[in-house]
């Protein structure tokens, strides 16, 4: 395992991530904190536990200039030693409903009432639903920011990106139609650390008990 | 501050958090901790730093059980003593872009002539978004994760809920159209440890740089 130096707390990390804007070119990821990182991010919760995040991890040269040519050319791409598509699974109730539960009554941590009960619910609500790409996105954005609060923790720069042509990264990466294509997450080290661009205050972004009424409780005495 | 323990490392905090089930009715969350949680959810990344999330925070029993009305009437939303539903404002860029930028330039993280460019560039693509909803989505699901591990690594339990009747919750507590409802977050106690429901490994969610093809870099040694 690389020398990491002391594990961030959840505070620290979620304060001092920054969206990298300039990674090294010449300092690699080794795969065992690239392993960890995606198994981190995993760890995500999802509807049903279906866990329809999938990780497209792209690390050759070749295809690193690939997929910065479906970006706007932006240069993070080629630089970042690891690139990560983050897309998300439509269909992962038909193909992944099943081994999932067989994995949870395994584990003790359901009954198997319990598992055919959920694949009874399943089997009548998800194929009725008509916005699956929404469904998807959903857990798969929970496990991105998983995967950059891991990274940040483990002392791994990152970036998130949501500027690129969609139908191009997935054209070049065969990426089929029952897959959405999420963004893509940077993972690297930074060539210097980026300013803080400021966030709301609460008093912005929190409302009390109905839409539009004031937030009272004030701002956090500390974040770390 | 309410006694807390130790803070979780991100680690520690992802591998441990689970969807709580059963929250204690009798175990309130101190303010304190409350803003502390929405505050660290509130540094998650966002598209062009526009923030559009919106936590609107319900803790009165009797809004919970107007909440739970909507939620299929499960139990852990007036079980659990503060509920967030969590909104994703679309028009974020026509309002909150200025202030936004404002503060960048104040903090020293962009020059005036950056700022500038930034506002010419959102003028022109924002306005064309066809899809303002999965962009607001998209962050909103960012801020939401943050808030799940926030809450675990200062020992609150959390479950984030995605069934519930969007429409109906928009209705009784006044969210207008330019919003959506991304999901809804119960924080509070948990009244029992939730068993770990399992996951898929990385040769299950991850491909190496092409779709389908299989990945060869096999399981973390560790995750924690």
């Amino acid at each position: 395992m690389e020398e990491q130096g002391r594990v961030l707390t959840v505070p620290e990390a979620l304060v001092n991530r920054r969206a990298t804007r300039r990674f090294d070119p010449n300092h690699p990821l080794s795969d065992d904190l690239l392993k960890r990182i995606l198994g981190l991010a995993a760890c995500a919760p999802s509807s049903t536990n279906l866990q329809p995040w999938r990780f497209l991890v792209v690390r050759t040269e070749k295809n690193r200039a690939r997929l910065r040519a479906c970006a706007f050319n932006q240069p993070k791409v080629t630089d970042a030693p690891v690139m990560v598509i983050v897309l998300g699974y439509k269909n992962a109730y038909e193909t992944h409903l099943e081994p999932m539960l067989a994995n949870r009554v395994e584990l003790g941590a359901m009954t198997t009432d319990g598992a055919a009960e959920v694949k009874a619910r399943v089997s009548r609500s998800f194929p009725n639903n008509p916005d699956l790409a929404t469904w998807a996105l959903r857990s798969s954005m929970l496990a991105s920011m998983s995967m950059l609060v891991a990274a940040e923790s483990l002392g791994v720069a990152s970036a998130p990106m949501e500027g690129f042509d969609h139908a191009r990264v997935k054209e070049e990466f065969g990426v089929p139609d029952d897959h959405i294509v999420c963004c893509l997450v940077a993972l690297g080290h930074a060539l210097a650390t980026d300013p803080f661009p400021g966030r709301f205050g609460l008093t912005e972004v929190c409302y009390e008990e109905h839409f539009g009424q004031p937030w009272t409780l004030g701002e956090p005495e500390t974040l770390l």
